[in-house]
């Protein structure tokens, strides 16, 4: 485990010495206006992240070889200047295997990944329709996408953005839809259930979280919806005598989930339990959207009487917390 | 009870009898090219309308003086017209009271309206906030209030358009509310339960359901956000020492469940509370459609591989009904 | 060939026998006023449809089991009733294998198939980059497929709307899109080519041509985009050591080249070769559209100065055809 | 009467010495790279805003008790960092009660309030009808009100921003209004003008200006439409024998006067007065956003031929001063 | 003067001989179903228009020659088909030259058109601008123009859609504009007014009002807002020494008058006296299409409590006469 | 020609020394905190833009009456501040006539112009059309019409903005419509050429390239479209037996060139030649556009396989350079 983090150092006393492990997440060659050579940096972890600038480069301390994407052991004093903090560093070295847990590193859920996972597959075992049984458990089955749907974050930035977020994302959704399901007899739950575990797969490979969170140039020119509906499509057509009309469904609930043609859906839902699905996963996106965001106002110091600022995810809304407002929750 | 129903009499052979209660919806005199006065009328039950025609103005089986709106009892044949149907009067009386049922002559909820009533005060008696299940309380306590409750359609035409369609629109929402209130720990379940028994209350006088349903011209001018907004208001009013805020928040979540300005709500949704009410109305609503268009595509003889036409309420699009086509439902 | 087409019957004096081949659109039983059963039908060919009546139902020589699709001969006279011209029918009969061709009851494209198709092939052959020939070659060479690539419409209205219009457009696009590439340096042309080819392969399963043409099921829920890349994809995989940059470059034409994420494309063009294709597809699409509107104008007996009705596909713009204005064309 | 004014200041030169009462708008405790504490402040008063820095924190002639929202008295000299201008600050102390008028403190009218108000009033007198009258006096009557009336801006920062800036738009629209009315034998002009004094009544609580202008919690989430509405709604009730089909009228007056949905009037206007109001409300604010910004330009040292920036309330357009641009001002 | 109206024959008895002037709107041959050729006509006047039929053809009575757009006198009797009234008719003849006034034939303005000439003419008269009252009454001075401008309709079908209905507009308009001149400082009178008078000036060309009100061909391609921009820069270029400044302003104010560029506008309003022109003609062509609306329902019987249908031209919007029903008129 | 230009300092060490000529884009007077005055500059040639400071304004080799707009020499050193460079001014003088060449100091287009406009020139020679040719013939023998179109930028900002960029921008559609043309039946040739050549015509006073490029007021209040339109109108009414309408139908195409009403078109493309038009105009505007951006990654450094930065002109959206990613590119 980490002993420091970057929202530690941002309460630091000028000149207080540091110590730590941090992800590289910029590395520059730099000069000043006397022509002395710098680097500046950006180091980050789970907490946030901030610039550092090693001014004396030629020292033995200073590692060479390091680049963006590395783990690093740095250390030195907290700098202000502007009025903005800075790490200023003497000594910093790559960190060696297993020094540092990598979810220290990047944001990630405060939920336990095991015990999410579990209730992923304590879901998938009550289904009653043996094919798309099957069809989701052989997709779990798969190691790797197994293991990379345990780390994926639901999002760049809009909501669950941190590792682990898209299942802690699906789990939200299941339990969710589950009540759902059995509150509106014309909705099929397993139909329900797999549209919900399935809905976001292609993320796995639209988006990369080994250094920060950033789109690949393949998820960039097809999208996760498309992704997603190829990976389904091709482990259905493993499966011998999947039902073809239901094949057609699974792949519909994938490319209809954004809702809206504008939100990049290439089909409106057009049966209940598509209806369903993009209604509750945009549901589940902005109720935990307006979570993050009022942590943030607690962290900010904001009052109980001020508004959030302007929302990006929710329309440039300005939102507001009730439990907080009416005095509910014990500060 | 009624013996024949307009549904029934689509099915008649020319010249086959008929005898039964129904609601004036249209008279109108007219002439013939030859001259002759004749009454063209439109009456119609739970079930649907159908024109008819009086030739015998004179006659004395025939009542003079009904009017729209009145329930009459028609005896006649039918007749086919340009390949429609038509209903040829020959004896006209107006009905007595007693003799007919009004809720066989508009459409109404299949559901026991005592019954979900039951429902709707049982979960108001399941709240913990006092101040909050004294508003909902005085306002369900007013009888005329409480009467038309259980009457109101929840819209003209869109979505519950029946008699008690209100009551079991929110009765539904309520369940569906309370599940996912138990999931977001954000979310104040009272606030958001009142929300729901309260957001639609301005329809009780936007809308009327004597003859057909119709908005009121109060109903055009001021909409059933504002005339529900201002009977809470007064209600609160009414009662003191009820908080502020808590005022501020119930009146926003009425303002606000529309979700979008360009649906009429004057507010965005800015609480939890209002954003996850904006959604449970609009899935309840949508999921009540969807069932209606799948009713009228089976009474209208499609099959299971035909899907609905375009559904105005739902954007144009045209929806499947999943268990049918996959065979699972029992025909 | 048949001898006499529907175009020709709306000209037919009251009384005038007709004989000959349709496709049956429509069949249904009804009954007169006076009780009588007679059989509605409309009646197909490529030139357009017109309603037919059989009066005379057990007469032997009126066919008992023909139905909607079938292809039947039928003799009979023209009829007028309120203005409107319908064919009565004294004697029908299926049609024999080989009596007709399909083609003269479907409209269909005015080129030649086997010109069109020939020209395709001539483009391919003409690809330096041995990867997208190898992958159109390969789709092309499914006799399945290139059949139905022959066959198909390129819309069920907008545009292109018979038999064999989405080759016509394609090979129409291709020789635009050809001196596009040539134009622009920054252009992949085969990239280019390839994408005009396969852009709209998905219709052969969105669309149905049989009788009438009509969306299937499938193509309702999954879309023509989305069915045409996953099969796209499937030929790709199919091929060892196709470079994954190409096959995603590939894909992202198909997906983007409806231009806009409103129109159904989940993707905007993000490459030159997709940009230009969704601009080319557009206005070879709206050029087509305007063609046939002109026709129209002049089958219907407007004059050179009159400008077109609203029309759909273009916004609900009224057209005017510059060269029949200026006097320039020769009619 | 302040004797030196923000917007004096600007010009200072480095050094030169300033003395005067300001309003505080920010107060921040911060600490220097070499760690030493000092205070930035924001001071304002009606001509602008301006940063300060108190460097000595523990000199006695630095008041320790003021806070966000007092008036001070502040001494010290001007200096520049980077360009920008600064206030050094030597001395602070709280201002006496009466030692400077707070209207001097924030932008307000540069109109005469007792005039416009006795103009308003006039208005009133002139009506004709009783009950609009009765009604309008008696909110008016009302000393709490017709003191907020007098000094609310309009808006935060559209148009009329200032302090009695509202009660300048109402006497603006009355004239211009009272040109209308008579203009249209359609309009009852005592229901347009009662319109025009209660539109915008909410206002008196959604915003507040007593330190810089700002929304209310209740103003965010009920907006001055539902607050005005209901306000008035109240006064109604409170006149015995008020004709209910007025009170209809006036209440969707207010409710419709933004014009548009998406402007958050959840009604459009239905009736001849509304309408009118909507564009006349529309068309004085547009006319004094366009002073206001013509006046910044001649502030600013812009020439005539030099359009002003992009306008956010003009739909981000530029805008040209007619009369200075064809040389008719004498500047 | 005509001795009987279109809408006088409207609620005639079956068979009620008339004899009038007519304008023939429509003229075709038709044939029975029996064979029988007869003529379709639709005649029409300033009322509104009737469908006519004249069955014997080879009568004497029957001019031969005419032609749609032509005067006729008819004679006939009234008769009922499906309920909808028809004219039989027995003689017709062409109208003598003389014989009939014109504007009885088109819907014309009920004020008296020298008289609103005469308005407009002493408005100018009251410019101090002197290049704006030449330029002004260059224009006006034209006969042909001037004569062009007294009888064109200010629309095809939106608001004064009826011969004289630009003129009556524009007065109507200046009137109005003359108020808010003297209201605004900002506002020079007599670009405004010039605005006003040249605004529509583009639609004596756009539309031809001979037979019925259609779109030129010209009016469809270039649209009176080009076109009259190019007639008012050609009146400038005549005048030596009118300022280009001010002529850049009169085009602007043209150019920008429908105040959005979706309403073909190609130029938003960027000066004064362009959004006050856009304002006050957009609100009185609305305050005219509701008083049309108004009228339309007391000629269709519909009561004070009843709402207008959906208003096209109001975006669909249903309107409520105030002061009927607020029982102010006196019916 | 220059020897050293901006893009060449951006490289430059500290304290290195410069000596050439720059266009002065801005001039300030500043005053330093301890209250030195200073210049600040900005100095631009046709590779970019720097800021520049002069600090001894007394010293002998400054010159003292250079302003913006002016050509001069400028000695000094680079340097840096805050990491970014600035000029630090040593000497500066006027520069002589004919020192520097103008095409040095804006960018300028990297085609031949003396070709390009020989280019255009002959496809008017290729025009069948005779009234066409004239009209063409007669714009480009204006010198000063002609010497405006070879030097004008197509745009401010978005595409081709650049000295020469209209005229290359005609040329590259020029080539790309004859394509089109001889594709298309339903076009005529020589009327798309025409409006090719035309339709940016009210650029050439819309835009001014003196000294960077700007709007002029004319251009802001006119817009190209309608100035374009009106010097068209005024060639063609010179020419004495041009057909009216042809001249409609140029004048069309010009108004309609923006394709969309939203987009400053008063008229959306209503033949052929016009939608063709609108639809090439756009596309190498585009293609132009992304050419340009493509350009700028390669200079900024990024590798093949990252994406550009969110371009405006494209939807913000993010865009590949499908040959470098492919790796087909000799970079």
């Amino acid at each position: 485990m980490k002993d420091i983090y970057i929202a530690d150092l941002v309460n630091f006393d000028e000149g207080k010495l540091f110590d730590g492990f941090f992800l590289v997440l910029l590395k520059q060659q730099r000069t000043t206006k006397t022509n002395k050579p710098y680097l500046n940096l950006i180091l980050g972890d789970k907490t946030g992240q901030l610039e550092g600038r090693v001014w004396e480069l030629s020292d033995p301390r200073i590692a060479k070889e390091f680049e963006r994407g590395d783990i690093v052991k740095a250390r030195g004093s907290a700098s202000r200047f502007d009025d903005r903090l800075q790490m200023k560093i003497d000594q910093l070295r790559m960190a060696q295997p297993g020094e540092v847990d990598k979810t220290d590193l990047l944001p990630s859920t405060t939920y336990d990944v095991a015990a999410l996972w579990r209730q992923l597959l304590s879901f998938v075992e009550s289904f009653t329709n043996p094919d798309l049984k099957l069809l989701v458990t052989t997709l779990l089955d798969d190691p790797a996408l197994a293991a990379a749907y345990r780390e994926a974050p639901a999002a760049k930035q809009l909501h669950h953005a941190w590792l682990g977020g898209l299942l802690e994302h699906v789990v939200s959704l299941l339990t969710l839809a589950d009540r759902v399901a059995t509150h509106y007899p014309l909705l099929d739950r397993d139909l329900l259930l797999t549209g919900v575990i399935l809905h976001d797969l292609g993320k796995l490979r639209e988006l990369s979280w080994e250094i920060g969170f950033e789109y690949t140039v393949e998820g960039m020119l097809l999208g996760h919806i498309q992704i997603g509906t190829a990976l389904v499509e091709r482990a259905i057509d493993s499966l011998p005598g999947f039902p073809p009309r239901l094949k057609t469904l699974v792949l519909h609930m994938i490319l209809s989930h954004h809702g809206k043609l504008e939100f990049g859906s290439p089909k409106l839902p057009m049966i209940p339990e598509a209806l369903a699905l993009s209604f509750l996963d945009d549901l589940d996106a902005k109720m935990q959207a307006m979570a993050t965001e009022f942590d943030k106002c607690i962290r900010e110091g904001k009052g109980p009487d001020e508004m959030t600022g302007k929302v990006w995810s929710l329309d440039q809304r300005q939102l507001l917390n009730t439990k907080r407002w009416l005095g509910e929750g014990k500060e």
